[in-house]
């Protein structure tokens, strides 16, 4: 397959990275990305948003019980970078200095329903917090995470919280995801294809390097998601890993969404971390040989099964 | 027809621009009405009001699937302006530094209806941000926009957001537009002649210098209107061009509002970018034709067809 | 009649003007009240209070169908100050400087109606930022104006707002006028006299110089207006004019409210605006005839009738 | 009867009271407490709370109609100090210099029942406004007063501003004061005597100098007010005095808060200022006797009767 | 039984700890779990959170009824630290400087009721404030606390506080430790060992040095307990001591938590500070003595019978 490897000059610098910082924002592009544009990352923001339900359990490896096991994976594999809350980098980041992280800015619990109340998730932490966490601390911060649950009646809430989460990330030459869920009263149906494609634009508008959205569940998936990634223009698309599938199934998803949909990588938690060590480690090399070195299915599922 | 040029003597500098700040503020105006105190806006903020709707489907050319149409279109047809998003600027606008851009401050999706609750509407981004952006980025930015929706349950913290948007454009010389729409459970008839002249006389009382509302449906919308340009002053009002009409209709009704109503311009979205690259510069350039160049509805129509 | 000039010495400076500011507040004071400790205020915050249900209509003067007839009449008649929100001042205060100017912070519409939601009313603006601009504009801005619905389910929000505006006024030297009035569920009759005169008194608490407070309607409204009058101590009442009426009945309400009540002055819009330009202009002398120059209704009338 | 005179070794300081604020905050202490440790407040924050209806009626003397009766009052008999909003203050402390003031900090009118929505009372003014105003006036300002309303559904909001005016003013030298009441739908009876040593208890967590409460209604309210200055630890207790009452149950009811219960005094609005002014002196020098001079309610009486 | 010191060089430093902050945090941590890694917490902070339901009644020792019974108790036993709020530290700290403290961020009352509405407690004071407290004082304040109730539909709120409050305290060398309760309208069983794990697991990602959690109810809590453990990965976990209980069951629950499910310690109040001072006393030696000194049951309650 051909080489999908990008160079400094090929970097597109947003317009609100300062002069002073662009050096800073190439490099933590082309890390984050291993020199390609495309995205693997690591997502472990669950012990929060699904607190110990994604952890412990039928079906769930018990290396997966304790949060070391995030970064014992992490560490091990090939990842382009692992996304946790800061309050957990901080914990095991000076044991894990090789890790390349993305702080996830706000999170929630799952414990109130939208037939309850409508989601709401704020800042744990500001940009400024994880500018100075990175320089007291010294680990590989490379950017910075947000969520954001449109249609929410605290949409605006959110909205505005991302905005500038976004401005002051570039400000300081990070890299900004955002993680972007259509949710709530309003909402009829979070994976409607059309309704991706809105949250993948309001992406772009926000200024995103990276936004995380729902594949589309509908007749043809990776066809109809072509819409979400051009929706999104210069803002690359990754999508959210799921709940727990066969691997053939994900990887072929995952190889789907990027040769037939246009996607640039994507965000996967449970699919690695449910798996016992050398699981998951595998599977990481595995979605990594998909996203970043252009590998097939077959080759991927080589690796996976070790 | 007869010219309406104007020169830098005839630009109404307001009190609250401070004395080192009105060259500037007179240069933006100037660029902005291409010195003819009249507004030609192309408003780009739909992808986070409207989602993809706009964007994506029947009656919508493929060109606008991808926001690069909005920058492709500025770029090479007639307009004072585009209107949108800080981050989506920041993404394109490295590559279209020959735009003139309006920042768009606050913006809202259309999931949660007024029957579910009263719009919100909050700042993305502070005035202060936006010179900021200004300065590092080196963008043509002549000034910004705010949505306010008048008898809205929370019209409060728009109302105070809106009045600081326009003080602090104006301290920093930048020219300040109100989008204003009376909607929410109070609001009866969105498009009550009486109505929308209440919301000119807000946006003059905000210190808008220019302020964008509905036109009017009633029996003679162009006598009607006459009421909103009364009301609003020394305030210049923009007629929002709505959905998508007969090329013909349209370009006759922006030509009322400005010869009949007295309105000083348009503020143009889906009539100019769900058309083809091709076709929406042509509508481009008939609507600066009749707005700036004072032109008839014929000659419009002409350039339209090309 | 008696004279009732005041001087600088007769001038109450409250303990919250600093040293430094007590001459500035001192000239304020004998300007806006033309040396007698009265008030002639003309009150024009009614574009976004009424949207344009006062400016146009059966009734209404067609001079009063745009903002500028404000400024034309408190240029050209014998007022103590005009009071507006600021952006307003902005557009038209460098063509019209020889205008007292009172800015008022908070303004809300009238969609929302008490029985769908209790009045909310939020600042648009600082007074910090009030100072700004009077000292960036040059314009004689002699204080500023509140109001509280008190009773309101958000009278917590009102008050604490309130009280810093009128500290960060007298901190400026400049006076601090509130309007106050009842309104919400919980108020049954906004018009009782006894709770007017717990108005006033809140007025007073929060050190206001003038209170802005609706007329009681009761039997002997003169008489029980007393009450509102004591309540108040230092603080001075002034009425607010209230919808249009009989100019008789209008001046004579005016002068017994002074001479038999006790007040200080009135605030007046519709009794002037809604007239046409020259009416307006006469009927400003007329009130100012009585509320200044201590004239009787007889020979207010004759001036109203020119 | 004993003396209870304390020195200035007496006084407990705080450790919130920073070094070089000791010498001031002891000096606070003394002047208030009359170097006895207990606190004769004359509260006059109802003008707010109650609006006119405590100052104007039935059985209120006519002095009681403008505020400077107040300050007349207090000038003219012993108090510790007399506490109000820092707006009457300002308009009345150049006149009255030798009063010592305690600046109530937030106020809520009655209008908004409990049965409508929970009590909600915020600050007018912060502590570092009150100090400043302290500096720039010269008044003899000792400390702040602070309402909580446990058991609001806003109570956070309260516990949150009470924390931090107690903070504040220790950290500038002033008394904090907090008055607690449980109120709100949750509240059964506002006047359970282990309700109110819950009060107590939370205002010595807050820190206050001294916490007012409502005097308990039971069998043997003076016994069952024991467990509330026991909660209160270090910090003093004293009773809110009610509505007017007897003067000789009022003054018995004062001996035996201090006497049996072990309170430290009283704050005292209504049975004082309701008064015509001759006797609202008497009043004041009645409680004063008691509270301070350490008399029997016999030698208080003769006082109050003249 | 082993020795379970440890020295500076086991204590694990988190990677937002500051370099010039790394030493004071290390003998903070080093002091409060006495050489230990373990906790041993008295928790007093019920006097806001229980109101006096805590101190006075049947079954309450008589020494409770005042609050300088936490002192003397602290004073004169054996314990890491006391917890209780910032106010109450600074009315009894300056006599009773021996004792480490662990200042309570935030609190509420228990009147408003889940059933009435969702739990909400918000800061009483910053951890600014602390620091400056600490310093001005002298005293040995180790840490801060504050509690989230996860599921509470304010759930947002105090996750973002509780992460600041993290964050700030380490910046400033200072131990976290946070008390989680899962509980609203969306928590079916607050005991649930699963859901509990869930609040550990919340505890590590915002970087706790301690979470305090509830000890399941369910068949056999030690074992399931350890899912908690495992979760929190490198936060220690400590146990609410809950309400009173027969001293052996309490001393033996305790010695299962740390030796069959792992857990650090525990935070007592109750089970303290009801009973007399002697028994108080030997009731927190006997707690240390399992907790801190690693001896058996028998040993403790040998020690708690003296």
């Amino acid at each position: 397959m051909k080489d999908v490897k990008i160079l400094k000059k090929d970097v597109l610098v947003p317009a609100d990275i300062p002069a002073n910082k662009k050096e800073e924002y190439i490099k933590n592009y082309l890390e984050l990305t291993k020199n390609t544009g495309r995205l693997m990352l690591f997502a472990g923001d669950q012990k929060i948003e699904h607190l110990n339900d994604d952890f412990y359990g039928e079906g769930i490896s018990k290396d997966d019980a304790t949060p070391e096991h995030f970064f014992k994976v992490a560490s091990n594999s090939k990842i382009g970078a692992f996304a946790t809350q800061l309050g957990l980098i901080a914990r095991y980041g000076v044991d894990y200095r090789d890790i390349n992280y993305i702080v996830k800015i706000n999170s929630k619990t799952n414990l109130v329903k939208t037939s309850q109340r409508d989601p709401i998730s704020k800042s744990l932490i500001d940009v400024a917090d994880v500018v100075e966490f990175k320089n007291n601390s010294g680990l590989n911060i490379l950017g910075v995470g947000y969520t954001i649950y449109l249609g929410s009646e605290f949409e605006h809430e959110m909205l505005s919280e991302a905005s500038r989460v976004v401005y002051e990330a570039h400000k300081n030459g990070l890299i900004a995801i955002l993680w972007i869920y259509p949710r709530g009263k309003a909402v009829k149906n979070e994976k409607d294809p059309h309704l991706i494609a809105g949250a993948t634009g309001v992406g772009a508008c926000l200024g995103a390097d990276f936004v995380k959205v729902n594949y589309p569940e509908c007749e043809n998936p990776a066809e109809a998601f072509k819409e979400a990634v051009l929706a999104a223009g210069r803002t690359k698309v990754v999508c959210a890993g799921g709940s727990s599938t066969d691997p053939k199934l994900f990887l072929q998803r995952l190889y789907d969404q990027i040769h037939i949909s246009g996607a640039a990588g994507n965000a996967t938690g449970r699919n690695i971390h449910q798996k016992s060590y050398e699981e998951a480690v595998r599977m990481c090399n595995a979605i990594y040989a998909i996203t970043i070195e252009n590998k097939s299915v077959d080759e991927a599922l080589k690796i996976y099964y070790g």
